[in-house]
């Protein structure tokens, strides 16, 4: 059996720079908090919590220390009260959604109706809609498209792992509705290049695995993408979760990884799944 | 035979008030000139030539007298020339082609790489081109996507004609190669209601005539989106053009217009056929 891993597998520049920074301050503060997992992995999340990385639900939970925001960023009133309480805090906001954040505030400034294309209970979509004042809504795709109101001119933004097709098809029933439409392809390039990387690697394998958290969404889009493609795609969160009879009779598997899953992880997936070939 | 009319068939709001204002101008002046066509139809321009209008093709021909801009807009350097030789003119242009031109014009101002969806040779058209500085192009549609150059801010501006088929397309395959995109969708709601009627009507006729002049963009327009669904659409530009044998076997016949074709003209189409039917 032969196993091909997607090249762009695994931790894009956004997330290495979020654990850098977070390794970073652990070593010179005592108590670093995140508020909400660092990046959605709970592998990576238990690894950072045992270098005394702190992952917690509220600011109310901290005690002194330092606060590192996460990759996906935190909603703009969550910032505001960091201030205000005077939390000491290092920003590893991925720069891509930084840039995004930025966009959806200036496209409120100039007066623009904005739709955010995401999931719109991920916190990065949180995060975007926050900065958007009154006049802003999350869909998830075109099927939602009337929940938007008649507006003249309407702002776009893409929550950063999205699809270039689902955000397509969003711009496409849009235009004819609107007088102006201003988009921002915050769509970020490590997204679609191992978009485009895994589906190429489906289309020539019988059987692919997607490796990454339950709760990354650019892993479950990235495995409902292969889907799409090869039936016979699996995704699993560690190597623990993997089964023989998956590759019985089965020449070629590929894998791919969410920007989320630690290296260590993708090798142990292919380790394992060399070890079940026949 | 029953013969059924598009009720947005004929002279558009911007046709009109070229037309009233040619009109209106020919009482006061004594010469009253149009660089180029006032509107893309021969039979009106043959009327309004009977009215002292006079369509001219250069500015050097006009001896005095008063000039009237038309609806389609002129270029920026023939404004700027009317302007420099001190010539009296009267502004005909479609006021929303004017808008056009002002989309046209803050895109360059603001920096964006221009792409200007319709017909490069049609005159709307190269005035909008002109608006746009160095960094504009005209394209056709998505099968000349390939002359744009890679660039990170694109905007979009459509020929009041155009369809939306054809913007929706040229936004689809800009999407993934730029990082913002901004489009006004400056199709006129007359173009846009008055093929989606026409289009209805030629679903429910066994034949569609559309009548204008053929060196109308949006008549031609009409024409081959009716013949796409209809197979027997004919093109006329008058009565005259009809041929009882078209007819033959028929039992309801579409009728539509552009434009730029005038009333009279559309009933004598519909008497004629009235006349041809069995």
């Amino acid at each position: 059996m032969e196993v091909y891993v997607a090249r762009k597998a695994g931790f894009c520049f956004g997330v290495k720079r979020a654990i850098n920074l977070a390794q970073d301050t652990a070593k010179e503060a005592n108590g670093v908090y995140t508020l909400g997992p660092l990046i959605h992995n709970p592998q990576a999340v238990e690894e950072l919590r045992q270098s005394g990385i702190e992952s917690i639900g509220s600011l109310e939970e901290m005690d002194g220390g330092r606060l590192v925001i996460r990759s996906h960023g935190i909603t703009l009133s969550e910032m505001e009260e960091i201030k205000r309480r005077g939390i000491d805090f290092v920003d590893a906001t991925c720069p891509f959604v930084r840039k995004a954040q930025e966009h959806v505030r200036r496209l409120a400034e100039e007066g623009y109706f904005i739709v955010i294309v995401g999931d719109r209970d991920h916190p990065e979509v949180k995060g975007l809609v926050s900065y958007g004042g009154d006049d802003v809504v999350a869909i998830k795709g075109v099927e939602e498209i009337e929940a938007i109101p008649r507006k003249n001119r309407v702002g776009v933004v893409a929550q950063t792992t999205q699809t270039i097709d689902t955000l397509k098809r969003v711009v496409e029933a849009l235009l004819p509705r609107v007088s102006e439409l201003r988009i921002y392809n915050t769509i970020c390039n490590a997204t679609s290049e191992r978009q485009r990387e895994s589906l190429e690697l489906a289309r020539k394998v019988d059987c692919m695995v997607v490796v990454g958290g339950y709760n990354s969404a650019n892993t479950n889009r990235l495995a409902s993408m292969c889907r799409a493609i090869q039936p016979r795609t699996y995704h699993v969160e560690v190597a623990g979760e993997l089964r023989p009879e998956w590759f019985q009779g089965i020449r070629r598997v590929g894998v791919t990884a969410g920007a989320s899953t630690p290296q260590w992880i993708i090798d142990e997936v292919v380790e394992r799944i060399k070890g079940m070939g026949s």
